[in-house]
């Protein structure tokens, strides 16, 4: 599972890589509503997502690192988001990657400095989907999940769990 | 409760305010190991949170607000410890405030650029305790419980819950 961590929107891309092919996929994002104080948009982001890890049985996960950019309101608020998000990984005992946007466009596109549609183009066509996943935080979750699976090498879950 | 929150290190400290007066106050720290995954350090710190809010059956708290310098990789670790604390608190219905360092100074020793050892004078007279409290992430917690409890007046565990 890949996560694109945020307090407004979680992205979240579940992949099944089997001998090298990605055999299945599922993607989505946690929408948390606006005006609701934040203590209460990060329970919701750690219930859903404990619900995900639990329904796809979730076996390795992938974060987005964080970078600081000009808007340090919004990366507090992301990094608050990815401190319950690890620590709904970690209780259930679920390892995770931390990977820069670069290191995903590289994986993805073989090419660090990839525009934003040739990422989401090389998701398409390995996943075989029929068209571009929505909304983005969804296909940087599944471009998450492409690059942990192509770090760890193959595995699936009947390998693992059979 | 006052809270300051860090990945190695979250201060704590607890007073119980009666009629505009300090009558009792504890103090303390969650002390997370280094070189430890920050999963499991994050998972502690919510751990041992839940422990104290209940054993103290605390009823409001107030988290220090955090402002980026130039050391963004604490801040990004402090922002995720602040996001399981911000769990914690809400999943018990613990309502929490959120206050920079220059309103606690303010609050404290009614000067919002006071010295640390000023702040920690007052904490001391004001909780009338035989030394300085250790620590310091303790005593900062305990000047967040009295900030707040100034910001909120009187109230007392006894008056509300008895």
């Amino acid at each position: 599972m890949g996560i694109d961590p945020g307090l407004a929107t979680v992205g979240y891309g579940i992949v099944e890589y089997v001998g090298n092919k990605f055999i299945g996929c599922d993607y989505g994002a946690i929408i948390t509503p606006a005006h609701t104080p934040n203590g209460e948009r990060l329970w919701q982001i750690h219930e859903e997502l404990n619900q995900l890890l639990d329904y796809y049985k979730i076996e390795t996960a992938a974060i987005e690192k964080l970078f600081f950019n000009t808007n340090t309101t919004t990366a507090i608020s992301v990094a608050e988001a990815r401190g319950v998000i690890q620590l709904a990984l970690t209780k259930k005992n679920i390892p995770y990657g931390e990977y820069t946007p670069l290191q995903v466009k590289q994986s993805v596109t073989g090419y660090g400095r990839a525009e934003k549609n040739q990422v989401m183009s090389m998701v398409k066509m390995l996943l075989n989907l029929q068209k571009i996943p929505r909304p983005d935080d969804a296909a940087d979750g599944l471009a998450l999940a492409i690059c942990h699976a192509h770090c760890l090498g193959s595995f699936s879950m009947r390998n693992l769990k059979g």
